[in-house]
């Protein structure tokens, strides 16, 4: 059994949904050491957040920044945590719907997720700056 | 500790919210040998989610399908993401609002939810065809 | 490495978001103990869930709260499941939005999340009463 833990911190990415599994995979040569285990990656911020979704087409994440922003509007008439911008309050929200970690499973040296599948930065904020991940991964 | 590790296929299902607890306890001899721990359920897709909720009554999944299908409407006009068909890109929404895992609590054997907690798929797709999990167990 | 379980029942909490890190952080002396690890915080119930989001501003989570009953709303035409009153199924959708459980990085004995981050209990149900969470901590 072994565990492996390390801080990392992202560069600065856009208002949008982004794919980082090939930046996580980089900074964790210890994945080829887990037979069997996890990995998490965890997020240190309410303002964005993380999910698994199509690693392939870009139109995906365009189309999930679109509808989230519709699903959690700017400006919503009851909103009263309202003072660092419009953006604000909806990346909180859209933040949670998301989440705040991935758990993958690790496989024979690598994350063993789908063919289709990756790990989305998801950027609620208009400047959101350099984000701090916690990976944290184990295994036998 | 240990570690145990098991892909399984599931059965194809239609679109809509599925219980499939049984399921997995069924492919999983080896909960009981686990006192403490931890068992993870990942799906191997982006069009289809895992999440946990009410194992009684259906018409908490019908209900689930309603709604979601209004949270997360087909045909909207900014959606770009269309060539698969009008329930694709809603497919990949739903999926990263409900989540890709459930990671439950292992306790003297057995799954230690609350008596009415099931874990459901999430078929979102007209087709899907049968899915893939990962089960990760492991614990003391 | 070492496991460690426990179940606690928080006090009744109404209807909304609720700050409970140090309500949890009270009940696992055994943190201290651990130099790399894992918490999970699993709830048992299917109306009331739990998320990480910001722990400083109470506006933060009065908006949430006027914004998920925006999002998920009561008496919905569609709705079948109405048995328990117009808070019911709006519940059950609202739990799998948020999610059944969270799990937080830990580091030198301590839950490593950002400064800004903190446990929310999501209660969905007029009265929900005193509700059940699994504590699951594990590392080395």
């Amino acid at each position: 059994m072994q565990f492996f833990q390390k801080e990392i911190q992202l560069k600065e990415y856009r208002r949008g949904f982004h794919l980082i599994t090939s930046v996580i995979e980089r900074e964790l040569p210890e994945l080829s050491k887990i037979k069997v285990g996890q990995l998490q990656v965890f997020i240190k911020h309410t303002s964005a957040s993380l999910t698994v979704n199509e690693n392939a087409d870009p139109s995906v994440r365009t189309d999930f920044e679109s509808h989230i922003n519709v699903m959690v509007p700017e400006n919503a008439p009851y909103y009263i945590h309202t003072y660092e911008g419009p953006d604000d309050m909806p990346a909180h929200i859209k933040a949670s719907l998301m989440g705040c970690s991935v758990t993958l499973p690790v496989t024979n040296g690598k994350l063993n997720m789908g063919i289709w599948q990756g790990v989305y930065l998801c950027e609620h904020r208009d400047y959101g700056g350099s984000r701090k991940l916690v990976l944290t991964l184990f295994g036998s």
